[in-house]
């Protein structure tokens, strides 16, 4: 934890700097040239590098989906699992078109993985039912933040320059929304929408899970350990472990939806200087995601309605991120262009 | 014009049935998944291309830039025009980025053009003056016109896939508001906005100007040609031909910001077919463009505050545009993974 920095601002003002000199009018790329800012405070290069990215997705089960909260088994997480190994999944599709390196990590699924090409970091066989006691043990959730720095830190010692991160997990946002409320302090009906698409009937039964889930197991909201451990879940701590390690290594993170949201609002309780590592890709259709993108004052790059998790939105966004970083190195300035500026003025177009 | 059909409905109802094959829950991928549906109905494929793009650039100079309209004075649209053949500008390097080919129209520079490597298809040396006079003749802008129209449907002979369109012309939102008052009924002061970033004075006057213009002119709302006689402008005529191009072509096309959309209604007042064949890429931060996107009822892609014109917003979207044809092409369908549903819901995350 030390060992992340606040970024570095004042070479924040030099690529402004930089970029009002560009053949555009000043601020014309808008979002991209904060963009652009942003990663050079985080890479602390002038002129930086987020090519190649690294797509790495968190995998684990929740005991919880036993009370019925998703439409789907917890054989999914498996299922989904293996298709991400044959690269058929949404996240492989996407990460393939961005020339991204692909990582999925088993950090809890409840079955054995069948396949290969992944990396095994399992915990445990998935948590247990929080319904009816802790998800996992402290000792568990401090093993899964220190899998999640691992692997992240590996990837980008192995040559990644920008992190993707994305989840999958059967249950998944149950625990992400009984965290949300805990941290947040929002009545669970705010943090748990029918976005998902789930029954009115599902959905109710949903708040109900995690409001009595809450009451029974009653979590600390100042202490991140206490909350992981007594809601879940394995990949959420992965996850939290990954945001630590990206900027521990001062290298872009691209955050995806919800879940991986909220692994943001956990990381950053642990360690306040992550914040600025972090680029939100998306707003996505979950209820509570608007909640924790405002706890976080993050404004996202897109709005497609997406909600399919797996990093896809962090994937699709990752182009945008890559253009901020050519804008910044390629583009020519007005001097070398020989054009003039008779007025400084933020208006070309007219 | 004839030859511009309705878009292929069947083959969207057949695309969105293989959408929904996907292992994903259905419609997660929210917009991608629309357009993906549109892109098929669009080319009458069911596996489309959109790569290569080719990124269009009409450039041309208003004889109403005389009036004080712009900040900048007339011939920073050949220095620009001249660092596109360099290299230098932000569209060349985001067609870099997504493996465009770039092409650059002299449809009207006031100036010879130095350099080589552009199309030359000049149709007078600037538009005159609109405050003073019609801007150009009814036979000119017919040629403008065609030369949009050969110009776009070569680049697909050649090889391109989708369209990206762009435009450059110091004084040319002075046309397009003038444009888009007339064509929406409008008040001037809607559809000249402070957005970007002239002072409250120069605003004030490129009102009055356009008023008192208007007034002198006089455009029938009904006659497309009338109205970019008499307010231009030559790259404005020359986007609406690349427009119908590309639809005769059943091509995508993507329009970028204010400028080009004022086109793209041009066109659809022209041939009302076209309106499916475009897809809208981005939210710029010029006043007049929310209405023209109502007009159209139009949802961009993107909102990230950008008013550089030249087809930059369009170069931005076109990742996401290749994405769902990705999507569509790559992605494993549930059986061919074998992933259980044993709900058919639109919930997979939770």
């Amino acid at each position: 934890m030390s060992q992340i920095t606040i970024t570095n601002k004042e070479i924040g003002r030099q690529t402004l700097a930089h970029l009002n000199n560009l053949t555009k009018p000043i601020g014309s790329l808008g979002r991209l040239e904060e963009l652009a800012v942003q990663i050079a405070e985080i890479t602390d290069e002038p002129f930086p590098n987020v090519s190649p990215p690294v797509s790495i997705v968190f995998a684990a089960d929740h005991g919880i989906a036993l009370e019925g909260v998703s439409a789907y088994p917890q054989e999914v997480t498996a299922q989904m699992a293996a298709n991400f190994l044959s690269g058929g999944a949404g996240i492989n599709v996407l990460t393939n078109q961005i020339k991204g390196q692909f990582v999925l990590v088993d950090i809890g699924i409840a079955s054995e993985l069948k396949g290969s090409g992944y990396i095994n970091e399992k915990i445990r066989y998935g948590t247990a039912n929080f319904a009816k006691e802790s998800a996992m043990t402290k000792g568990q959730a401090v093993k899964a933040i220190e899998a999640g720095i691992k692997v992240t830190t590996n990837a980008i010692s192995n040559g990644a320059n920008s992190v993707i991160l994305g989840e999958m997990g059967i249950g998944n946002t149950t625990s992400s929304s009984a965290i949300l409320a805990i941290l947040s302090g929002e009545a669970v009906e705010n943090v748990v929408g029918p976005g998902t698409g789930i029954s009115e009937e599902k959905l109710l039964n949903k708040q109900q899970v995690i409001k009595k889930a809450l009451m029974d197991r009653n979590p600390d909201p100042n202490d991140v350990l206490d909350i992981l451990s007594k809601v879940g879940g394995l990949e959420i701590a992965g996850m939290t472990g990954a945001i630590l390690g990206a900027a521990s290594k001062k290298t872009p993170l691209i955050i995806d939806g919800f879940i991986s949201t909220v692994s943001a609002v956990l990381a950053i309780r642990l360690a306040p200087n992550v914040r600025n590592y972090l680029i939100f890709s998306h707003q996505s259709q979950e209820a509570g995601h608007g909640i924790a993108l405002k706890m976080l004052e993050a404004k996202p790059l897109l709005d497609l309605e997406l909600r399919l998790g797996e990093g896809t939105g962090a994937a699709l966004a990752f182009p945008l991120v890559q253009s901020s970083v050519h804008v910044l190195k390629e583009m020519a300035t007005f001097t070398g262009a020989g054009i003039s500026i008779t007025e400084k003025s933020e208006d070309l177009e007219n």
